[in-house]
């Protein structure tokens, strides 16, 4: 159990990773960053692992990235954990060729990361075709590889925070395919773990509901929403393998006054054959920085 | 410009991947296997290009996978570029560890294959912890690079159908993290280029709209549609960065008889801000096999 003065939280990658980047920005809006010990978990399913074991308070886990789309993964865990979303973080991802002060781009041989800033990184990654891209486990961890070896042939793609954390530094900022790409992230609870105050208006409901497939059931549902006068940000199916010509739906849902969420959440129960309430947040403030 | 003797057909990878097989069922389908000549790029943006060109007359694209979700990027390609879709094709994907047939998998040093496919075989590449993941292009040109370098402490991750291709054999089957994994692929063709015949009903139509951020925009849409008898197969929304609070709806909808499509069509263009239908094309029907 976590202890009073200490508020652990679990996220996915190594110290530096853009997760443990949202780890603190969360237990800022908390207002406790003294407090909060952020756990480095290996994979998603120890995230909620460490939850369900009580070890950790909170979890913060990746939703969505605007170039390669929802984390299907993950909202997969959230069906099927007893767990709640409690609050989202927007954060824009920025990639970085990182080593040493006086590693010379021109004679890397192997460059490490997560494969999926691998694949974000294509283009430049194919000005270095004299080096090998090589797969690691979590970007930021890649840094701390590179860091223990003390090569000045390798060296790693991350975060920022992630060159600062390792004590590495940035040879080329920014080397993404594409600007603009920003990852949502879900900060989890335990149901009636770590209850949250209710949040000011406007509030952001998570939910995920499964409709029979027959032509209507969705549209029903949408319209009886759209009664309560609220917005639908995000919908998304995804065909229930167990089930065939069954869907699950993931919706995004907000709403203008919390006298509205019970309506919303009384509408999704009777309008389907099975829903779970992942969450009741306030919606990402984008901040003017 | 393609001959008439032969059907040029393009798809992102090397002969063997994945998108290669689907090239090849969707030529069995059309009775014109002989006939096709598949044609490898290096990037989706060039499978669109040289249908722009016309240099191929169809192109294969996957759009969406079990376990990643949807490919966003050939959606936007879809959006943005004047094609259609004209068929979809589901393959199940299982990687494979593929070398030399006297290759000692206690002894490899390196593994090729491209991110994604590393990153849906974690659990393998754990246990194979004495040997370096690294980063290729496609799953299949990875499995020709290990051939060419006739080196037996080098492996590829790829398909059965890329062993064959490249000459080497499967040395660990089916090491993929998740069992069921399959992809969607679309076919793609010019708008107006190579019209396809209408196919027998059912039909399945694809589209893409654009609904102002407003309670019920959606809900009315789907009501409309649900009138006309149709079963709604995916619905995704993606936030349209450069107009906040705007959306796009990646919709598919099977409709039982050829004449609703005209219907569906008329709805979705007086619903909406903006559309775009990308194809009506006969739905995947799952082989026995």
């Amino acid at each position: 159990m976590a202890t009073n003065s200490e508020l652990k939280i679990g996220y996915q990658g190594a110290p530096g990773a853009f997760s443990h980047r949202a780890v603190k920005i969360f237990a800022e809006e908390l207002g406790r960053l003294d407090e909060v010990v952020p756990v480095s978990c290996k994979t998603f399913d120890e995230v909620f692992a460490r939850l369900l074991s009580h070890e950790c308070s909170y979890g913060v886990i990746p939703l969505e990235n605007s170039s390669v789309g929802s984390i299907v993964a993950n909202y997969d865990l959230l069906w099927k954990n007893k767990v709640e979303m409690v609050g989202e973080i927007y954060l824009p991802i920025h990639h970085n060729l990182i080593g040493f002060s006086d590693t010379d781009i021109s004679k890397l041989e192997e460059i490490y990361s997560h494969p999926v800033a691998l694949d974000q990184c294509r283009t430049f990654l194919k000005e270095l075709s004299h080096s090998k891209a090589v797969s690691y486990w979590d970007t930021s961890a890649a840094a701390f590889f590179v860091k223990e070896t003390g090569s000045r042939v390798f060296a790693a793609i991350a975060s920022e925070f992630a060159a600062e954390e390792s004590g590495l530094v940035i040879l080329r900022r920014d080397i993404e395919d594409f600007s603009g790409n920003r990852t949502r992230f879900g900060v989890i609870t335990l149901v009636n773990g770590h209850p949250p105050t209710p949040p000011p208006a406007p509030i952001k409901i998570s939910c995920v509901v499964e409709l029979a497939h027959q032509p209507g059931a969705l549209a029903n549902l949408l319209r009886n929403l759209a009664i309560l006068g609220v917005n639908l940000t995000k919908i998304e199916s995804r065909p229930i393998p167990e089930t065939p010509w069954h869907y699950r739906f993931f919706l995004d849902i907000e709403v203008p006054f919390d006298e509205v969420s019970d309506a919303v959440a009384s509408t999704v129960g009777k309008l389907s054959e099975a829903h779970k309430i992942l969450g009741r947040y306030k919606p990402w403030q984008e901040t003017a920085s």
